[in-house]
């Protein structure tokens, strides 16, 4: 029996969070579930962002499942940095795992581009480079102020990412891994990445392989992002390139994401990739299908990929039907994808 | 008498610059040239990538006019570090000018984007950040590497270029300034970067201001590029970003850029962001919109905003004037434009 931590947190988290667990028990009957009362609200009640006995339960769990956390009136990078880049790091979450699909069915922002001719999945290292936390500064607020940040990368956390990466790709049809750097001007971090990618390469003579420069990969995303498949970034640039990836497909509307452990020495965390979205906040009025995503990947990560597939045939069968335009009711979503999903 | 240096390059370079070396001639009469042979086919010849002596003579320039070098024969890192970015460096340019117009008569990938519509320039810093060279790394080759890459930023560097972006806002009719960074993660610069915008953005109380982290911004810019008049960020998320704005109005192509010491302590440098295209060069075919539009910005900075805007309507004129799919023919087009702008 799989036990899951649910963070439902603020905004429109609670009503999507409410759908994806529908999903969820509609295909995998013996999930436990147990809520945990972490974001914005909290944070306003209590002053606490994480409390270390909370982080000790949530590590007892398969997976933690979640919502959105935010709000404009807590203070920028509160909620960021003292809960989702700590559960990353302290859950060893390396592998930022972020589909990006045009459904048939929907409309990308791109006019030459139809719906069914992306599928692309962006592997983001997550627990290295600039998220590292190593910077500084000097005569703050002066004119002689300097300020510092540092991309820390090992052999160890490169590696790990790009064995994920291409494991990954050799379950997909194309098998074709993009690595994303910037060698030209980072030569120490981009040797490191392009070096231990054309190690792991030659392990996998299945796999196509190719370099792109960050910003022409940028640039490709928009103008041809039916060429790629699986590409492999640390974390900063995955960053930027996950949210052109979402831009391309449609919006973050439909994103999800999976920060993931893969050895399951600690548990994973999947969320959709919007917002707390304060302002249609419990009028029943959002779209949850990105968290339904999330909980596939949830599934899948948890080792019931069958499940997972079900779960992701639903979203096919939902957005294909959808006539544009029409009122989306939360519930009502929820609701059909169960019900497709359980079969 | 303004003294330019022309460093043609390689491939489609010599063919685009003889182009705007013509619509300079046609608005600008007393311009002195002189070429310098730069790029892939020296290096090649002499092993030479930028001796001393010809960097000292480029220094008693006013501006550089470069086409484009580089060439798959030439390893990646040499030319781009050697040429482009030693020259940033030494000369101070810490402005990065990337404007990108959708032009009327062209059309971009995004279906909603009506022509016209786009019209932003990018101020990237181009001295400091992670293109700084401050990296290194430990035990390479061996599973114990580690490898860093650091942002250095100073308030003189991040003072001067937001600075910039504001004068330049205010020269325009939106007046809107938009600062570019990931405050959340990169604490200290982001916070360095934040306190520095405000602080100059107090001093211009008639430009609008807005701040968006760099996920949210390349987001952005393929959803709502409408949104944007000036953007002001550093010297990284101006690689990624001017390369997406470029995306979205219709590619590289059409796309010029200027490497600027605004004090004129040292020669700017201008050219076409395309590269050297070595398939189509020496067959007339290549388009010189973007070696021509560079010229325009090396007018404008040299104190002949005049002739630059006759060069740019010049451009406005001939990209209306389009037949689509019509064969472009390289001197047509610069005997067009030069026509045009000579009014
Ligand atoms: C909220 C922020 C710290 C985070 C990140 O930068 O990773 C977000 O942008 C994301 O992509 O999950
Ligand atoms: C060639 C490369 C070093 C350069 C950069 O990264 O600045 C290029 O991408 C650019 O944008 O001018």
């Amino acid at each position: 029996m799989a036990r899951i931590a649910v963070v439902a947190g603020d905004g429109i988290g609670p009503e999507v969070v409410a759908q994806a667990r529908k999903v969820i028990d509609a295909v995998v009957p013996d999930v436990q579930a147990t809520e945990y009362d972490l974001g914005a609200a909290r944070y306003h009640r209590t002053g606490e962002v994480l409390p270390d006995s909370v982080l000790a339960e949530l590590a007892e769990h398969d997976a933690i499942l979640l919502g959105a956390v935010g709000d404009p009136s807590v203070p920028p990078g509160v909620l960021e940095r003292g809960l989702l880049l700590t559960l990353r790091f302290a859950f060893d979450q390396y592998v930022n795992l972020r589909p990006s699909r045009l459904w048939p069915g929907t409309t990308g922002p791109l006019g030459g581009v139809k719906p069914g001719e992306v599928d692309l999945v962006v592997v983001r290292e997550g627990t290295e480079g600039l998220y590292a936390g190593a910077g500084g500064s000097l005569h703050r607020g002066t004119p002689a102020e300097i300020a510092t940040e540092e991309s820390l990368n090992t052999r160890h956390g490169v590696e790990r990412v790009i064995r994920d990466a291409f494991a990954r790709a050799e379950r997909r049809e194309e098998r074709k891994v993009t690595l994303v750097h910037k060698t030209n001007v980072l030569t120490h971090a981009g040797s490191l990445w392009a070096r231990t990618f054309a190690d792991v390469a030659a392990e996998h003579p299945d796999v196509t392989t190719e370099y792109q420069h960050v910003d022409a990969a940028a640039m490709f995303l928009v103008t041809q992002p039916q060429r790629y498949d699986v590409l492999v970034t640390d974390n900063l640039f995955g960053d930027i390139l996950t949210d052109i990836a979402a831009a391309v497909t449609g919006g973050i509307g439909l994103a999800a994401s999976g920060s993931i452990n893969p050895e399951g020495a600690y548990p994973s965390m999947f969320e959709p990739v919007h917002g707390s979205a304060p302002d249609i906040a419990g009028r029943g009025l959002a779209d949850p299908v990105a968290a339904v995503l999330s909980a596939a990947l949830l599934l899948d990560q948890l080792g019931h990929p069958e499940p997972a597939a079900r779960i992701t045939a639903a979203v096919a069968a939902e957005l294909i039907g959808r006539a544009p335009g029409a009122p989306m009711r939360t519930e009502d979503v929820g609701d059909r994808l169960a019900a497709y999903a359980a079969g």
